[in-house]
């Protein structure tokens, strides 16, 4: 939720000059996206978005997440386009910063999902899953099970300043997951951080994806599980189940999930919450000072592995499936 | 730069059925303004600014910059028009807040002003005082002269960490202005804060005036020094003589100043500068743990304020007046 680079009017008129999109009218550094700047600009075209990469995003997988947003609008899912200068490029630079310019979408994020928004949701993962199916571009997920030690090794000592024993937690639930993790299961782009503030709804209907800036090719089923873990938890942690059945059946409704995808939910689920849970410890014991951004807190996804832990089948979240 | 306090899309959505304005269509954070919360928000009538007021303006204080803003835009002033919902009040609650709509004005502000910039402000700030001359509401300064000595409580003890004789040169200054602070010059409403981010330019023209929310009731001719402060001295802060100029002597041309108001100007552009040296160095010392905001540099208002010491009289400021 910061601006980290200012952009001064005289360079950004100049900026949009290479563009064909009108004249600048106004423009606001918007209090959206941690890893980023972002700017919602007026010009004499309309409104667009105006993103400034910063250090956490590698300038190399820009082409990546530029490109994957065109593929989706041309398939029908409706998330930002790239707009394109007037050398046809949609990647720029400002401000000494990788930058590019993306349409305005219409629509708010909802901050208490109802089970209907995780049944929209469901369907509109589905959906994206279907549409990234012949998307040509591969890359790797860094935060996927490979990347945990790398996270675990950054935050391992001084974990237990944040919770007693969770070192040794940590250690178990990361020898458990290496051991038994999937290979095999459907693969595709996943969007990997469909947090709810990133799903647009307009008077209780979808109305858009956005920020595909940690999407990569990976399991699918695992996008599904990194959404039942932003979307299905009450504010005390529990679980509700109705919010994931609605999640799930809609999910299975427009892509079908095979047995093998359902047999592995549970410890996929478990993943994605360490997952979570690692980043946002590191982040926790690693705030940096003048820091515009506060760090989440990591036991909220803590809370949600011990669920995880617990649960024997599909049937604890909420689906039978035959 | 930041919002402090979130607004749940359902919450904003249930204030708006309040106004007349059509449906929620959406609405962002903007990283504008350091003592409230603001954001954009798009509506079936078009675009807004919703401000929450934080603590640290007082509520009592809000009827009066609501209703400065109404009676200048009443009398020809470009700035933001407050929004009368359909009981025809103009301030609300939001979110455990007081809380307002806006007009949202176009325009950017200049990072970089030039001699036009700061000429085309003198004449606004002029007009600015003009149209202010027959408001009616009065509100005490509490940064003016007798607001200091609690500033500089505030800081004294700690002023030396900042800079070596920090604090004796503040109590020296602090004696001779509060001595010498005239009284009887020509009173009004002051803008107190306007800097060239409370300013909008299009295609270098003026396009209107933001953030009343330090307007005041004070000597008109400290606002100028204020200006003078603000957007005639270089990022090395060198003060430019060419734009001192541009800058009275506009302002003169709409609101002529009176001898007494000319030779008092040094003095009061010493006051000016220590106002926000006081201030910037009360921020500075006091950084609350996980904050939001930076707080801006002190040192630029120490050097200042001894260019100001110096200046015998407005020549030095570019001006021959008669």
């Amino acid at each position: 939720m910061a601006v980290y680079t200012d952009v001064a009017a005289e360079d950004l008129a100049l900026f949009l000059a290479g563009y064909d999109i009108g004249e600048l009218l106004s423009y606001k550094g918007i209090a959206e996206g941690v890893e980023n700047s972002n700017f919602l600009v007026h010009t004499g075209r309309g409104y667009f978005i105006l993103t400034l990469y910063e250090r956490r995003v590698a300038e190399g997988d820009l082409p990546f997440f530029l490109a994957l947003m065109e593929h989706l609008a041309s398939r029908g899912i409706t998330c930002p386009q790239p707009v394109k200068n007037r050398a046809g490029e949609t990647l720029g630079r400002l401000a000494g910063r990788p930058a590019a310019m993306v349409t305005f979408l219409e629509g708010m994020w909802i901050r208490r999902p109802s089970a209907l928004h995780c049944a929209a949701l469901g369907e509109a993962l589905a959906r994206f899953h279907l549409a990234g199916a012949d998307f040509p571009m591969r890359r790797e997920n860094a935060l996927s099970v490979a990347g945990w030690e790398v996270l675990y090794g950054a935050c391992r000592e001084r974990a237990d300043e944040v919770q007693d024993g969770l070192k040794d937690l940590l250690a178990r639930e990361l020898a458990a997951l290496e051991g038994a993790w999937p290979q095999g299961l459907p693969q595709g782009v996943i969007h990997a951080d469909l947090f709810p503030d990133n799903v647009f709804f307009l008077s209780d209907k979808l109305s858009g994806l956005i920020d595909f800036y940690f999407a990569c090719t990976d399991t699918l089923v695992y996008d599904v599980a990194i959404c039942l873990n932003a979307w299905c938890f009450e504010p005390d942690h529990s679980y509700n189940v109705t919010k994931g059945r609605a999640l799930l059946a809609n999910y299975a409704k427009t892509r079908p999930l095979s047995p093998a995808e359902w047999e592995k939910l549970p410890l996929l689920s478990r993943g994605a919450a360490l997952r979570f849970l690692l980043t946002r410890l590191v982040d926790w014991l690693n705030v940096p000072p003048g820091a515009l951004v506060r760090p989440k807190d990591p036991i909220e996804y803590l809370r949600k592995l011990r669920f995880h832990q617990r649960v024997e089948s599909v049937r604890d979240y909420g689906m039978t499936v035959p």
